[in-house]
């Protein structure tokens, strides 16, 4: 049960497997989602004002609008969505107290829907009732979509209808409302936030209505042709179908892909399929950062042109790094290709978790790759430093539905068996097989696979996904033995095929290796540097680990080995990576800070310095400080 | 005759020497800007809205206000400053149809004007009057300040008062509702954009009324108590006395440290003299690009972080180089220090230059140092394409009336004599010396020095300025000759004083080996990099000099010896450096463009290519393309 369930007709290589998560990484981050993220919603949504704004849209209170944008409702639907996943898999107290929260709240919402299905509170309090009147910038179509995914979510999870018959009467409206010009429809248009386009294909998996799914494929195809202006920020400059490149502002772009790519999966569409796997190849090979995140730019919230990855003004906005995932994941699933799960991996562990504190109560709306040494902070969404709540709140709810939904993209299953995307302890069933899994993953590369169940009567396959970052592994299957030179690995997936047995044990062991890796010549804010990694996780250097100076001088020296100490005393338990460095010695330069190139090789080394990198995702949960991803060599 | 008259008691090192500029470099770039760009002006101006915004604001026309923001005024006044200083140095016709524009405009102001001195169309028309409610953004006094300023242009090029009356009006009125608390006037504050402060130093210049003087110290000193609510932005976090850097808005910041400087400069207050030498370090030092370019960031259009000097999201607002300029030249007159002329010949001639096409017609607001092959342009103010006119038109006029008041920048007198600070074909006099230059310059090194007027019965110093960038350099006066090993230099001037007779020579010549330049190793953005310069222009390479391929690839060779061509056909004459270099042959990478540092050197070279190297300030002139000034040297 999650957030993609696949319709009757769907031509999907996978579907997605039914995932237990136990105890270990992934185990402690959802531990902390659902005993502190996930509980605190409510009265931050309260104090924010967003509950308020549907109890005076439902006559039940007095008060103005609060808040600052038209979407500010979303923040309760995503809520609603993360506290749905959780319940499914039981949350805090048996779930009592946040079942209870959910349900005032999706009464909250029930009441404030207006007779003919229509719903938002900006434009019911402070609009007086005007509608798609400001579809560029109103949102209200982008709320709709989150509202029917946590419809879509609590009926998939309590069995309750409620919320789902707000949607289903808001999807009906919208239905009555949008259409071609040909069809009698008042408007033809669509919504400058792209969204209800996956979350109408999902409504329509859940209900079997095909309208639904109808609507959003007309919704996809009406992007670029200027309904909205003809502007690249919201999609509109060129049609999905014939675009080279993503652009415009990233969250926008990710969730038309992932809408288009559940469209290709239901449908067959191949021209949107292949637009898909055409953007997602230009996206990651020229403006994906190596956290995976996503978006160059502060600016509009963007893409910027291929290979602009800046460091310390990197967007990767946390919502950019959760529609990556949700997008990859709809590729993985219509294609069964490895690739899209390395992207996943990569941002799930780096790119997406740094949007979160480790306690669970601060956030990153933006995720620098480099702050340097004297920062000014600006502060707000946008600050370098984490925040309890955000004015714009759409990331801390964002990260709390995928936290709570995480089992759900972890592995399929297709036509031969059982597809392992992402190795966790825990419990994967698809197609009759059920493996046990036991790692310390992503600390250790020891992967401990327990065949539970198997039908006795077949061949099954146990397909294991081997990173893109692995250069070595070895795994035992029974009684042979493979690695990385005569594994039987075809496009990232490892083959295991046989007639398996309840107690038959593989294990894989993913070389951990620290290493040093360096980016295309052509992004250019990394020349001269490179970046430490160890399995799937992307390090960093903080300020507080390096006494006595900043950030800003440092070298790494790149002839001296990595070494490698596990820390369970630092950041909730840590595997940090020790490298030798220096500090520039640089003499004081005057007033102008550019020099004759003759001459001007490295400046003196200072000391020798022990560099402590630890993971890119803890970062920011001790005090203030420079931080840097990428390392200059000299 | 130009921008800053210093006051009688004045603290100041130099005062403004008078220049006639003749034919040469900036006269050709003055004709332009005489024949093409101003007379352009008033029809711009009409079809954008503004002067009918002044027509209806008394009266007398019919029609909404037309114009994006609260500050479409003080495109008029600018446009009128320019005008001014053109007329006063001889316009095109004899001047008569500009003087006949400024006329007519200057009543259009004058009529716009209310009873009490207020004036500013965008509260007269939109707000109902209402004044002085929203300081930080409503730019009431930003807009007074320009219109001080073109009054005081206009009343120094045609003695004319009218303008000046008007100004004057606004003036008394602002000083009668501004002031500190205790004073018992209405309103204790200051204007979100610093700019009235320096025009008020000025009109107090004028008009010998100390009052204005006052009312500039007032609001310098308020900005940093959080009369604005504490942003940086808008200059208002900190004191500037207590400031350790500059920060914000780079135009706010550069308008503010003007005022500061001015004040110190009349008043002798130590404090705003120690904290703009302060500031104009750390800026020069930290956060100023190769091309005198300032302004890191896209979003609020501000200083960013202590080398943070990207390259493509370069911000360097052509607006910042022309406050650049008017800062630096109020503190080269504070000090008499050649620095501050350094960083002016840099500025003026690349990242100023660069903000207008050669034609005069088309400009740029934002100037990026690098265009990356594939460039998606957004268009808009902040393109990196030049546009004819922009929704914010601050930087066109701007750029006017910077080259109409040229003259004013180039040389100074001090007490011992002359002191020429930047070297252009003209008459310089100052301290009854006169001094006629001819050069070509930048192009040549040469410039030839003639005394035509002298006192003959005292010896005077003729100070030349060795600029920071020259490494060689030679100079004959009467019988002697020096070079860089034995000149009589101090502190980037060559002191030259004896009791001079008209038809005495000196010639310079001033070393324009093309030079290779790397930064600060800090500066990230362009590690592994380096730049081309000749004199004191910055060179970039564009791609329609680079045909078969792009730019994104090239590498230059350092190992190889850089040529000079003199083409007189290209770009209306233009130096050209040529280099050697490669594109790299980088494999296809497939989907993730970072791999494993070892054995990560340099991709293949492919054949060798001549790269052809064009002054900064010619880019963008003729078709779209990419173009960088930082170069990759593997």
């Amino acid at each position: 049960m999650g957030p993609v369930r696949l319709g009757p007709g769907a031509k999907a290589a996978l579907v997605p497997a039914t995932v237990q998560v136990g105890a270990g990484f992934w185990g402690t981050r959802r531990k902390v989602n659902a005993h502190s993220s996930i509980p605190q919603g409510p009265g931050l949504l309260e104090s924010a004002g967003n509950l308020n704004n549907l109890r005076v849209a439902a006559g039940a209170a007095e008060g103005a609008f609060q808040g600052a944008y038209p979407f500010v409702d979303s923040d309760v639907y995503k809520w609603l969505e993360a506290a749905a996943w959780q319940l499914a898999q039981g949350a805090p107290g048996d779930g009592g107290p946040l079942a209870a929260d959910v349900e005032r709240i999706v009464s909250l919402v029930a009441d404030a829907q207006q007779p003919d299905g229509y719903l938002n509170t900006w434009f019911q309090l402070l609009k007086g009732g005007e509608r798609y009147k400001d579809l560029r910038w109103g949102h209200e179509l982008y709320c709709a979509g989150h509202l029917i995914q946590a419809a879509v979510a609590h009926h998939r999870a309590t069995g309750r209808r409620q919320l789902l018959d707000v949607a289903v009467r808001f999807a009906d409206h919208i239905d009555s409302v949008f259409g071609p010009a040909d069809s009698g429809k008042p408007l033809d248009g669509v919504d400058g936030h792209p969204e209800v386009e996956t979350a109408l294909v999902e409504l329509y998996r859940e209900t079997g209505e095909r309208r639904y799914l109808n609507l959003a494929g007309y919704f996809v195809d009406r992007f670029g042709h200027g309904l909205l202006g003809g502007e690249a920020y919201c999609q509109d400059r060129v049609p999905l179908r014939e675009a080279t490149d993503v652009e415009g502002h990233a969250v926008r772009q990710l969730y038309l892909l992932a809408a288009a790519t559940d469209l290709a999966t239901e449908t067959g569409d191949a021209g949107l399929r292949a637009a898909a796997e055409r953007l997602w190849s230009a996206m990651t090979a020229t403006k994906t950062h190596l956290t995976g995140g996503l978006g160059a730019h502060h600016d509009e919230e963007d893409f910027g042109d291929p290979y602009e990855l800046p460091n310390e003004r990197a967007y990767c906005e946390t919502c950019a790094a959760v529609a990556s995932v949700q997008w990859s994941w709809r590729m993985a699933l219509l294609t069964g290709e490895a690739r899209y799960s390395d992207l996943i991996e990569r941002t799930l562990y780096n790119g997406f978790l740094a949007g979160v504190s480790l306690d669970g109560e601060r956030w990153l709306y933006v995720n620098p790759l480099q702050v340097r040494d004297g920062h000014t902070d600006t502060g707000g969404d946008q600050s370098a430093r984490r925040t309890r709540w955000f004015r714009c709140a759409c990331c801390p709810p964002n990260v709390m539905r995928l936290l709570a939904s995480l089992a759900h993209y972890l592995a399929g299953g297709d036509a031969g068996g059982l597809q392992i995307c992402q190795y966790v302890t825990g419990r994967y069933t698809a197609e009759g097989v059920t493996v046990r899994c036991e790692t310390d993953y992503p600390w250790q590369g020891v992967i401990g696979l327990t065949v539970e169940e198997a039908p006795a009567d077949r061949t099954r396959t146990l397909s294991l996904r081997i990173p893109q970052w692995c250069g070595e592994f070895r795994v035992r299957c029974a009684d042979t033995a493979y690695d990385q030179t005569d594994a039987p690995v075809d496009d990232g997936w490892l083959r295991l095929e046989r007639t398996w047995a309840p107690g038959d044990q593989v294990v894989l062991e993913l070389g951990l290796e620290p290493r040093l890796t360096a980016a295309d010549p052509r992004v250019d804010a990394v020349r001269g540097c490179v970046a430490i990694e160890r399995g799937p996780l992307v390090y960093c250097l903080e300020q507080v680990d390096h006494p006595g100076g900043g950030l800003d001088d440092i070298v790494l020296d790149t002839t001296r080995a990595l070494t490698v100490e596990h820390r369970p005393d630092l950041l909730g338990g840590v595997t940090t990576v020790v490298a030798a460095g220096h500090r520039r010695r640089i003499p004081d330069a005057g007033w102008w800070p550019y020099r004759s190139a003759e001459g001007a090789g490295a400046p003196p080394a200072g000391e020798p310095l022990a560099l402590t990198a630890i993971p890119y995702y803890a970062w920011a949960n001790r005090q203030d400080g420079s931080m840097r991803v990428w390392l200059p060599t000299s």
